[in-house]
């Protein structure tokens, strides 16, 4: 029941041999996520083990080149590889343009269907939803048209305490409503309060990613109570002007954003490449937010199960 | 005076995390030209040294993804970077379309020029020369419009044995005369042959690349007396057949023809992603073609200076 969070590039806009541009994998329940496609993001999917043929959905936030510039190399290789089930792409209007170049320049050999989901609201909007999870979209606040993304996990079914099942003869029709929710009266008016007879296996799990954006009020309500947080974190403090003139945003912005959510981790990444060494980042981060972590190339960042 | 290839990718159209798509630098006297651009080519530029303003012309062999899709974010790095002054791609001529695509959406900022010279002609084309080289294309047997680069350096003027400058006590003007390629007869009869008194500092040395094509016989007038010669090897002799159907190569075609361009060097590269290992590929060459190496990643191949 994994829900983690593995960053493939914490690079900005100037990637370095070591720092690739922003892609990033959220796996739920073995099910991988897409976030963002910068230059390379194949052969890095590669590198850290994710097969290409789990992902079926993939969420762009802006169509700045760092954050999609290796979608073309993507696409020709699932279609290489054998893809023939629809793939979906999460992103902004104008990647509609970008997509038909694609297909009409690369796009020959194509052998299953890329669909595009327009991202437009600029509020929360469910933008995918099932039994498992729920995904939304919210705007942030860039100089172009720029979203963030949250992952809901969705609330399992209740468990039924097994003991009792034994003690008070549950029969399977009674089984089936306690798992729902229902509570039950009895012929004999015997109450079994849901409460007392069942439990929920675990606490649903979330996670919000934010880049690129500088700092919002609005942001807090959009990534409230999340687990995780991924937040770009471009500069440092002493870049502070830079950081806003440029509409992102710096490591403490970062960390003041997760505290207003009330996350329990903090994953910065997006650095500007000055910082050949991002843990003066790290170290302004966690003087508002302990729990801040480096997103680093193929760190893995788990959201445990709570019961 | 440095005459070496680099390849920084040899993988063919599937690249795996530790062999990337085709892109290559050529070291000409320090001056480095960038030959095709597949994704990663940037970082791979990082990571092996080469620094990015040095680059001044770019050559594409064909417009299929793995040897183009790391020009659009080579092109805005080098914008970010501050590049001021022009650069030039030569590419077949549909990379037009590619290139107003790149400009309409990503084109914005970009602070300098991007010419591109389109590659047409079907024989042998003098495409760019200067005093120290001179750069030809020549069409490839592949499924597109595909053409390989020949960069033949330039005779150098020749030098003047110093024993005999002050022996015949040479005046400036004779010395200007002798290194221009004359005879000098001085006014009192005597004769200065000019192959007595000058020589040829270096042999010029010559370079091809061909990547991608099925053999042909017209191949070898263009790569003829090359020294060096980069040839596609994307598949073994078993695979024989895949090769030509595809309009690929073999290693045994790639020995065959550095064998009939009577070259001293022969470099493999853009193997199959079924070849984890292309040693097989190596041997299978190296039984025609004895001085066959693999084109290893970030590895530097030398053409050294012969007098």
């Amino acid at each position: 029941m994994k829900f983690s969070f593995t960053s493939l590039g914490c690079a900005s806009a100037l990637p370095s041999a070591d720092r690739f541009p922003s892609a990033h994998v959220l796996n739920v329940h073995e099910r991988l996520f897409l976030i963002d496609c910068g230059e390379g993001c194949q052969m890095l999917l590669r590198k850290w083990g994710y097969p290409f043929l789990k992902i079926d959905n993939i969420f762009i936030s802006h169509l700045h080149g760092d954050h999609i510039f290796g979608i073309f190399g993507l696409l020709s290789t699932m279609s290489m590889m054998g893809r023939t089930s629809q793939l979906r792409i999460f992103a902004p209007a104008g990647f509609s343009e970008i997509l038909s170049f694609f297909m009409d320049h690369f796009g020959e050999m194509l052998n299953y269907e890329i669909v595009h989901k327009s991202l437009i609201s600029q509020d929360m909007d469910t933008i995918m939803e099932d039994r498992k999870i729920k995904i939304s979209s919210f705007p942030l606040n860039h100089r172009v048209d720029c979203y963030g993304f949250r992952f809901d996990e969705k609330r399992p079914a209740r468990n039924i305490h097994k003991a009792l099942i034994d003690e008070y003869k549950l029969t399977l029709a009674e089984i089936a409503s306690l798992k729902s929710g229902e509570d039950i009266v009895r012929e004999n008016g015997q109450i079994l309060e849901n409460l007392s007879f069942t439990y929920l296996p675990y606490i649903p799990r979330s996670f919000a990613y934010c880049s690129d954006t500088a700092p919002f009020p609005g942001l807090t309500r959009f990534i409230s109570g999340c687990d995780m947080i991924y937040h770009e974190a471009t500069f440092g403090r002493e870049m502070a002007e830079t950081a806003h003139s440029t509409m992102h945003s710096t490591a403490e912005d970062a960390a003041m954003a997760a505290n207003a959510a009330g996350a329990t981790k903090l994953l910065i990444g997006h650095f500007s490449s000055r910082y050949k060494d991002p843990s003066i980042l790290l170290d302004q981060a966690r003087e508002i937010f302990p729990e801040t972590y480096i997103a680093r190339e193929g760190m893995t960042f788990d959201i445990p199960l709570l019961k």
